[in-house]
């Protein structure tokens, strides 16, 4: 049996690239704090380049915890889960995006709780596997960003890339940005990465489609200006 | 400004052995699964050395996720946290124990979302040093079990082992156990280690009060089936 | 400055396909053990979608350690690195592939030292970024396997894995395969992991050079046999 | 078959302190480097509390990567290793200690390469568990130090500690000093983690053989200026 890849098939173009979806997923508290900033700031990249983006802030409601109804029968877990809950929206929005850029807090040199609750929930898009031959993270383009003050980083890096890869995500060059400083605003390395993130991610999303697109490290320290202005801008429209 | 080591101070004694209180945390949404099998063989374990033992099960209620208030003011932070909540009981008992076992399914490489909610929630313990000049949980032994049938026991044993070290808990050797096999039950290694976690968390609480107190493995079949016999039949009787 | 993405330009082609090249490190003591296999099956696999690709086993003659010359001078570190040793030759074979594989025995949870030397050197490729303007790994597709009979797969994968993305390599889905079995080959999805590591290696690097290439995974036992047939045939010549 | 505790029965005495002896592995190319700098301050915090101690420099002389002769067969593994190298000399000094304090530089969120090997070698010690019944690391006390300039401090300790006490060894509160910091120098707290690094490995070794023993984090500034200051003396002299 050959799986066929379907992830870009249908997605709607404007004139010769593709208008794809990313959606950036908030894994902390603070709904305006630095992680948000440097999501923002990679979603803004991705805009840049012609992207769609959605951010979704997990904290909005609960996220309740994967019951690993798959551990007793690798058929009983599927998509959308079996819950009614604001896990299933997400689930539901990553579904239909294709890309994914995941940021949270370093607690305890790990994801968030709550970050934690989604990637065990994307178990039910991972498991279509076993249902109907493939992934529904199949193909889709992810990236992760971190911020914290203490170490840690790498490692909440670590459980969502690999997670990620895992259930079938394809990863760009630097799919990765975190911050460690005191003022993420003049974190100038993390920004830069950040916006790489956006535009990685929307770059790779628009070559397996079959489109011109970047996959390298683009240092543009105007652009990264302009992008950061912007999000602080619209920040203060919120 | 010299700390003092309370934390063995007020333990009630049986003859000349303390009678330490060992809590055990269950982070499996299976309330008599494979992970508290094991877990529950430490416990017994523990019990056989004559420690008090209480097992929590996580997914009893809701665990909110933590704010990281810490982030924003350092003294924000303290125990019992500002939610009042299943967590604020299992925090409580947490801080009257003098050992501690976390027990948590491995759930794509970590541990499960629930667990990692405990985890963020400990901070409010850990922050009493800079509140009172000692984390609360300073001086405690800790130990980590991990159950899955995929790889990642030692990431989810590492993000339990050195956050609780991270916070001030002391680890014996051998701190910890993980089966990733088909049958636990026939997994005679992870059996054998889950004994162990318990009576060296026991042993090395017994030392630091100045008693005596095994700090080394001991391998002995014999009393590794007879507590798992005894956790077998207390199962049926739930 | 815009970089430019070069890596494919100058690949030589065979009709409408693209004839990549795809290394393989083997950092097993064991030249042919568990580990070479499944890296030697990933690498027939990419072969059998039409790649070069070549073995290099890194227990072979000495790989001296990394001395970490960028952090007294930024620019201090540079390829081919100031060793004339056997890792200069990986790292010039490295240089040349758009693909590569690293494979690891798992040795305490972890990489084996030889695999840490190699990623250590491998600075000097990533740390162009500071001289030329771009890593000399950007682009590159790279994968991870990680063999073992205790846990600690993923940790080993991680450090492989989070190591190349951050020095510029593009991970295709999947890019991993790993065992912790008695006998790796009755570890039929280790092994269909294993041929699928080759083909999406080989698929992603084709995608990002234009041409059409696989990066879904494919669930094709009899193309598993049939490849693993020839590995071993292939050993027994050796 | 009851193991028993041998660790500290025959170390000298000074009055009714122990005298034990504290090891310092190096795992930095650079002899005189910031990660000597804590790992110096944590042994002379020991020496304060009346340890001796030896810093042992990795990168003195070639460590041999481990065959991993103990896959073939469980019984091919015992101290000191089939080599005769530097690293056999290091091995009896470990097995001669009662703590070990390792420091590594973070080489891509990691362990150096050299750190990485004696890691590997490590396992002669450990596996005299399956020859003797006992691992000759089993009641050692140990802790870890990392730094580097980038995140995946935490990542190389994980490394460090949970090998260790998958080997045998206790963990002391706080186990563990790291330094991302431009200058190290200036990192207070990293410098009072690396005095307490010092002082808790000493102190659970008195515990552990039934003396008093500090085993909570010590905050004294002044105590930590004083030995910084003899560190820093120390050096000038070398």
């Amino acid at each position: 049996m050959l799986r066929v890849y379907l992830c870009l098939s249908d997605i709607d173009q404007r004139g010769d690239r593709v208008m794809a979806k990313v959606v950036g997923i908030l894994g902390s508290p603070r709904r305006y704090g630095d992680t948000q900033l440097l999501l923002r700031l990679a979603l803004r990249a991705a805009e840049h380049d012609g992207c769609q983006t959605e951010l979704i802030w997990l904290y909005e409601e609960e996220i309740k915890p994967c019951l690993g109804c798959v551990s007793e029968d690798v058929k009983a877990c599927r998509f959308p889960c079996i819950f009614e809950d604001y896990g299933k929206l997400i689930l539901q929005k990553i579904r239909e995006a294709e890309g994914i850029i995941l940021a949270s807090p370093i607690y305890w040199y790990n994801v968030s709780g709550p970050m934690k609750n989604l990637l065990d929930r994307l178990t039910c898009l991972e498991n279509m596997a076993h249902i109907e031959g493939y992934s529904y993270l199949e193909g889709k383009v992810a990236a992760a960003i971190a911020v914290g003050k203490d170490t840690g980083a790498m490692m909440a890096i670590s459980s969502m890339l690999l997670s990620l890869n895992s259930m079938g995500a394809i990863l760009p060059a630097w799919a990765m940005a975190y911050s460690q400083a005191a003022d993420v605003l003049k974190d100038e390395e993390a920004l830069m990465d950040a916006v790489n993130v956006g535009l990685l991610v929307s770059g790779l999303i628009r070559r397996l489609a079959g489109q011109e697109g970047r996959i390298m490290y683009l240092y543009d320290p105007k652009l990264c200006r302009q992008l950061l202005r912007e999000v602080l801008l619209e920040r203060k429209k919120d």
